[in-house]
């Protein structure tokens, strides 16, 4: 039985205890560890954890141990995943490792110093179904090439009132960036990125152009006010055809002269299934220490953090920027699988 | 330039003026007919037809009418059509051509007596893309042998409060029984039906079961109070696989955690196409004499109210009742395409 | 943890095997049973169970087992599932309990003896996400009255070249007679059942129209052979509207002129998370011993067995059968949810 | 009745003549007019046309011609616009008014010292029920303020092996650049654009971002060598929900464990019913000598051409592209609707 601790009982933490407890057999709810206790216990108490912290690198130390979910406030991913390194502890961390590629790269050296992989990022969407065949469709040669990838990435509303168009970039559009790059199997080389105007205060959608190093183009918006609901559209294009991702739902509702099917209000429904499949695989990875095919890796969460930043920087000038990323250590698998 | 005369001003009768005004060059509106006078000229004058008239029987006699067109009440469809035969004169007369199978015998006689075809049904689904893909489905291989076709006709709600189970039969369900006919190539031998239960004394749906000469099975919804919408929907299922037809639509909208896409509330804007391409198909038979291919017949109005007779019946005893057609006179082409 | 028995390990029994290893933390899985016992134990060394055994009755009653997994021939679901209630032991009995209404009425009075409901049956539909929106739809007055259910049943091919249609009745039927049941929360009073012909040997599909003690219509068609992929359809239409299932595809591939979704070839894709929803309702029965509000009884296997004997009357007589149940005893709850 | 003539009968001037021919009662077909008199010859004889010429300036002098449809080709829109201007007859002439603006400022000028506009442009996506839908979503408010629209425009392959990506903006994007400014009534400001690069020779897609003087983003994606159909998108994005185009297909067709629904090769069945439209307002814009409210003119023309040039120019360039368009005169109504 692998002893897993939970670091960070929000949103998030609840349901990778949740999924651990329903989804895991094989491993155990050791600790949840959150700077709030009274809300470590209450999750602790629902998904029968045996332990529960306010101290996370004393969690991360605990002999009784074995791998740990980092699921804090997205400043502590990197130190924390650095604390599981040192400890010699595999890590699920949550996207995104760092948004500064500066801290990214700090993970990277302590990892390559430990000399194995101990961060599997969460990246989620590698899981989903609907990448699944779209990376199939470019695999057997159904699509041909592939020339373009357009995304779309919509939440009903802003958490805070005072999000940005920057931090549309850095905060959501990682997941873009990520899927992107394994699905394609190249690196981005340039962004553009702009924005229109609302009517109001609210954050406005950001559109990006992105290019890869293969000479395809990659088009990105992120809608985090769409209001009608939550929704991740994508299509691969290739020379001989597209993949596009359906609107899943089981069934549609004929009432009052239209005919409709309904959208969640957030990520989770939608995910669910990427979610258990992605911690199924971190599972294996601790008990194996084969760092798993299609997973994240600390290389992938350094390359998310260059675009974010570069994005960033586009959408601040106006201006297409160069995406410069360092070469790639033979230590960590690139985007097309070379092997690490 | 053809002159047509449409007799019946109301809703059908409009839109055939309508339809000859627009899309028949070629023909021109000669005469508008109607018992309500001021009806006539309200339709003729919208449409620009050159006369009005309150006698059916003149109007089909006069020299400058080449052809008729009927729209008025069911019950004057056959008498009307004898009067056209015996003018020598062609009719396009909407469905049904009676409710009464003996009243079509009489049209039936008339035409052969008077040596040729003149009477063409108003059955305008045959003109419908979705049929016609079904039917060429059929013809090219693609579904193998035809083994059952699944009919649902809804509209929103019955135009009177006293409408009948038995009159969905003989009103509604034609359409049904004439397209199946063509589209399978093949002539009902038996029909069970069935109604359930609402809970107010609106007319429940009738769902019918029949079999064909060639052992295939069709059903039949006819829901006369479906409220949500004006719906047909068709499935013609063979030994290697299935064509149905799609909700046709040209935009869906996305809002308030739904997606949707609307229904007419009644059946205009979804066969307007099929009532072109069908009087253009009639206009063709005025001009060269040669009745259409796919065209409905006065046999074809026979056909339907043999069917719609025996439907009737077994609703009303709750038994399965056989169909009984007279022989097809080789006069008429028969579903299969049988010479003439 | 609740440890698991599961007998029968061909095709059924190994998806329940990988279900109870991968997605039942809480449940052990101690023995595969097979009357072939190199085969339980290449599942039972796949799955990881601690034991195997070729004998049926010895496994239900080893002290080491607290729940029972049938997935054995349907003859033998019967004499086990009284066996587990013999030993007081809950069990999860795949579909039919039997095909006789006979046998099923002794498993009945064996529970009822027992004073507890030990079996629940393996209808897992009633876990479907389609059919829980269903009832949604009906228990939120978002359809009004339930007034039709339509639903289609199909296979690519039968396993068996002398699979027959009263087999299509009893063996693939079952399914929809429960889940309409379940739906509708009403018992059926008559069926009518038809075949089309077929052009080969091969089982022709089935359609069958059944009414309700509430005076609603259902159809039915099983389509064993429908060559074109696995597909199974429902709509419920109520006096409001109407929900229906949706072909569930994460992506379409556009290729060729044409643009597409694919269909699975069986029903071990489509189902697979109904089956990891209802085990999971096992194993929280077996460990409250609290029947699940939504899940199959012995009641609802003896109700389902009525149906399938009363339609295969009907197919062979070619007449509408009365259905006629015995009383429902209160010690099982009704499909309305009244208290068992 | 109106006496047309038609200028140039290849593939579109043809398609013209088909839909005055079956479409337009009230019109007749005067001449068919093409440099090839044996081409013009087998037009007008299918059509029915009175008579057939090769000189396009004596066709549009003559007496019995009272207005003008242009087919020819691009190089002579222009030209043989200022031609009907200085006749003082109505033209329709097909897209592009020129792919010079400077020569689009000709026919301005010459249209305002004649004191009436004489051209309607043939954007016949105006006249499409999905726009049509998009607009009217915007009007009623359904929308909320548009922020963005997204445009997909794909052949299945270029006609010519030569085609560049330039031409992609200038021959193929007009279309997008018209429908947009109509659709959001706003003009554009700006415009970058980008190609992937393929694998074989071809001309590879073209991915513009434009944004309007309201504030509003554009993507446009024009894959001329698709290869999987003829398909057009859209989708209208507003600050309260979306509207996007569906592909409309009146079947499906399930078979081989895929349910497909088929694309056309290219544009003319998806827009026949907008160029009908088009055409019966062009009609009435001849008749009534008012230029009709939703058709493009001359100003229009002048708008897609200079957008097409700083398109090409930006993607030559690599670098956005200020789009500045001289002030709209008077004469012409902007994109608003502000009166002429």
């Amino acid at each position: 039985m692998t002893r897993l601790a939970i670091i960070g009982a929000g949103l998030m933490g609840e349901d990778h205890a949740s999924i651990v407890a329903r989804d895991l057999p094989g491993a155990s709810l050791q600790v949840v560890c959150d700077m709030d206790l009274a809300r470590a216990k209450a999750v602790a108490s629902t998904y029968g954890a045996a332990d529960v912290s306010d101290s996370p690198e004393s969690v991360i130390a605990r002999a009784d141990v074995d791998a740990v979910i980092v699921a804090s406030p997205d400043f502590t991913h990197a130190p924390l995943s650095k604390a599981c390194i040192a400890a010699g502890k595999p890590v699920l961390c949550e996207k995104p490792l760092s948004q500064s590629s500066e801290d990214c790269l700090g993970v990277l050296k302590a990892e390559q110093a430990a000399g194995r992989q101990f961060v599997m990022l969460g990246f989620m969407r590698r899981y989903d179904q609907a990448y699944i065949e779209m990376r199939a469709a470019l695999a057997n040669g159904t699509l041909g090439r592939a020339l373009m990838m357009h995304n779309f990435h919509r939440n009903v509303e802003t958490p805070a009132a005072d999000f940005t168009g920057a931090m549309a970039i850095t905060n959501s559009a990682p997941h873009e960036f990520d899927i992107v790059r394994h699905v394609l199997g190249s690196e981005f080389t340039s962004v553009t990125a702009m924005q229109p105007r609302r009517s109001d205060d609210r954050v406005a959608p950001v559109v990006m152009v992105l290019e890869t190093r293969d000479g395809q183009l990659v088009t990105i918006e992120v809608n985090n006010n769409a209001a009608y609901g939550y929704d991740v559209r994508a299509e691969l294009v290739g020379e001989a055809g597209s993949v596009a991702m359906n609107q899943v739902a089981y069934t549609r509702t004929d009432r009052k002269l239209a005919s409709s099917t309904r959208y969640d209000a957030d990520w989770r429904g939608r995910y669910h299934e990427a979610y258990v499949r992605q911690n199924r695989d971190f599972l294996r990875f601790v008990e194996t220490g084969t760092f798993p095919a299609i997973a994240s890796s600390s290389w992938d969460g350094y390359a998310a953090a260059v675009v974010a930043e570069a994005g960033a920087h586009a959408l601040a000038t106006g201006q297409r920027q160069t995406i410069s990323m360092m070469e790639r250590p033979a230590f960590y698998a690139g985007v097309k699988g070379e092997a690490a």
